[in-house]
């Protein structure tokens, strides 16, 4: 097998700038026989509730029963795939989850409130959302620290129900995202799948509840689907392929790093794997590690097309400039694999997750360091967040006058909806003023 | 004039439910037309740049200039502009500036981080988004206090550049909303509108930066085009026609809840006002204060067409019944007008703002009580929040591991990692376990 040639790139080079926008190109338009495809499912499912329900599943995931009732898997079926999966994946589990949970709860938001001088109470309650939709992909790509990572934190937040959705394909279901589900105290799951299970979560059918939000990741249907009930439920994201960006010093061992690359790219074709480093000499060694452990990979096939296809090997003069060029990308994942990652770390202002020192693996935040492994990608960690207790949470305004401070603040509203033309605002205000 | 008839419901009616559900309907599908040229707006925006959005301005701003640049306002404009209003409406808007920046300042958040039993690091990095676009709808309803309300969050949270942009139709300047950008630091204003506008502050042009997240009301294009570059940039939410709930106990003088449903009934003919209260005369008391009030308003033609077509009073068996009415409205403002509003707020789940007590009308909240306007509507405060500090700041999260965490870790990781049959992750947190 010939060695794969990786794109290599150096921050020095005239080009730079636009031959760095080139990779990170992501072409996220939507093939409009998606969209058609998508808004007929979502009407069907709006319109017609268990019954479209019902005929996509049988469609698309050549799953046919009588009624959207027997979709739901109970919570003795949940019991019953956490006692049958092997013991050592029920004690990673659950070691995952109590991780992920102690981290979450720090995330927990309290309510506040104060008084100004007069009086005047302001303050902000904060409430959980009634009900969360989790989407969990199912197939192929079934993964049970997925619903770990989605349904722990609106369990943390408060949510009181919980409904999960994932496809089982011909009737396919996987017991350890079973298991994970009752590990995570999962209230219900359906066996759907597809733009109908986001339909049927965002309106409501006759037996599946409507949410108040929706999360988790999905494939082009699933993401399409979500955009479109945007509004009418709350997304977290619309997530493009996965990412990891790796600044190293140079002093990590270059098979590591191979394979900590080798761990994004293993997730699909699409996915993007960059390592940057000041050093020439450890990319070449890092290319030939990629290149003796390729063929050792179980899943070398999709390796091979996104490390030829999307990754970068890219020189830089220093660790300063490395830092510039990952703020550019603002990766989903970034590992600092350096000797001092504190140092670094205040030069980086975009990331979804930051994996600190040469021991932190970017799998091992995946799996069971604590904070969550559903991060924003494509860049968009510029404007967003890892999933988190936050995302179902809400806030209300508090805001309680007293009759001066009313008096007061309403001299100043009256001015200022007068100047904007609005004088039953100015009115309403002027009422509670003191003659 | 012969009176209006405003929409009476009861909760205890057979069909209160479905009565209730078509009062809230509201149409938010786009029509098609209006999608296509939104789309076709951006497409220009995004591969023609600033010789586009000289183009659409011409055609529906009517106002031709030679660049983009000649469109953008100076700093010395904005002072000039604060220089040039009245004093007291100057006034008012710095005394609405500091409460609303200094109720801003308690939501800013702070980074965090703890170790673990073996010294594993974790946390969440808080930084701000580097520039945020904030767009102002101008023309008939150009509202410095929108200014105030967008931008100082964005400033609090320590935006770098506060990116504004504003139509003008015809060229005309509203010397107040210049005179607030001013006062809240806006860094750079363009007189742009439309979906053109959403476009430049998405994509950039030569002139008008690229932004991170898009926030501010606007009309059906500029919603739309918001929707669109939804993922390129973030953006703060959809918005619907404004609303409010009030809850009266029936002993708030009737004028005071009637002008404070005309406080939003005048903003447009959609918006919506609704009155509940366990007291029947009550709701006759209002419906004639309605009645009187109106002829007297300078909006009545809008107030008219609001209340006949979308407002409602509904009467309920007591306190309880409002609360749990209202929870299903999840409504925008939420005024409890009632002897003990504290006791009636723990059973309030969702509202964008709540008005405790007879003296806090809404229009205090409006303008200058504190708490952002910028607030969900819709029913959406189900699941979002008001605009704050922290839709101007996003997380990282922070993973630090140790030798012995990952070697301790590194063992579950790969459990799990094999389970899903992801071996370059198992393989990449193996290296980090200890033989």
């Amino acid at each position: 097998m010939t060695d794969i040639s990786i794109t290599r790139l150096n921050a020095s080079q005239n080009d730079f700038d636009s031959e760095l926008a080139r990779l990170l190109a992501w072409d996220d338009s939507v093939d409009q026989s998606v969209n058609e495809s998508v808004r007929h499912i979502l009407h069907q499912v709006k319109t017609r509730g268990d019954a479209a329900v019902l005929e996509f599943t049988e469609k698309f995931d050549r799953l046919k029963v009588g009624s959207v009732a027997e979709l739901e898997i109970s919570q003795e079926r949940l019991q019953q795939a956490l006692n049958a999966i092997p013991e050592d994946q029920r004690i990673a589990l659950e070691k995952a989850a109590d991780r992920v949970r102690d981290y979450h709860e720090r995330q927990n938001q309290k309510s506040w409130q104060y008084e100004d001088q007069d009086g005047t109470v302001l303050g902000q309650k904060v409430t959980p959302l009634d009900r969360a939709g989790l989407y969990v992909p199912g197939g192929k790509a079934a993964y049970p620290s997925s619903v770990l990572m989605n349904a722990i934190p609106a369990k943390v937040a408060g949510v009181s129900e919980v409904i999960m959705v994932v496809p089982t394909p011909d009737g396919v279901v996987n017991d350890m995202v079973l298991a994970a589900a009752a590990i995570a105290g999962v209230d219900r799951v359906f066996c759907l799948g597809g733009a109908q299970a986001v339909g049927a979560l965002a309106y409501g059918t006759e037996t599946v509840p409507a949410v108040d939000k929706i999360v988790g990741p999905g494939n082009i249907f699933v993401a399409t689907a979500k955009r479109e009930v945007f509004g009418t439920v709350g997304i977290d994201m619309i997530a493009g392929p996965s990412e990891i960006l790796v600044i190293c010093d140079g002093q990590t061992d270059p098979d590591w790093i191979a394979m900590d690359l080798f761990s994004q790219a293993e997730h699909d074709e699409q996915a993007q794997s960059i390592l940057i480093s000041p050093d020439g000499d450890f990319l070449n060694a890092v290319e030939k590690s990629i290149n003796a452990l390729l063929p050792t990979m179980e899943r070398a096939d999709i390796i091979r097309t996104s490390m030829t296809d999307r990754a970068a090997l890219i020189q830089v003069a220093d660790l300063k400039e490395a830092a510039a060029v990952s703020n550019r990308i603002a990766p989903e994942h970034l590992e600092l694999s350096v000797e001092n990652p504190n140092e670094m770390l205040e030069d980086i202002r975009h990331a979804g997750a930051i994996f600190m020192g040469r021991y932190t693996a970017e799998a091992l935040g995946d799996y069971c360091a604590g904070p969550n492994h559903v991060l924003p990608t494509s860049g968009t960690a510029r404007f967003s967040s890892p999933l988190g207790v936050y995302d179902f949470q809400k806030r209300s305004s508090i805001i309680g006058f007293t009759a001066p401070g009313a008096d007061r603040m309403g001299r100043v509203a009256s001015v200022l909806a007068r100047g904007e033309g609005l004088t039953a605002h100015a009115r309403s205000a002027e009422y509670r003023v003191k003659d």
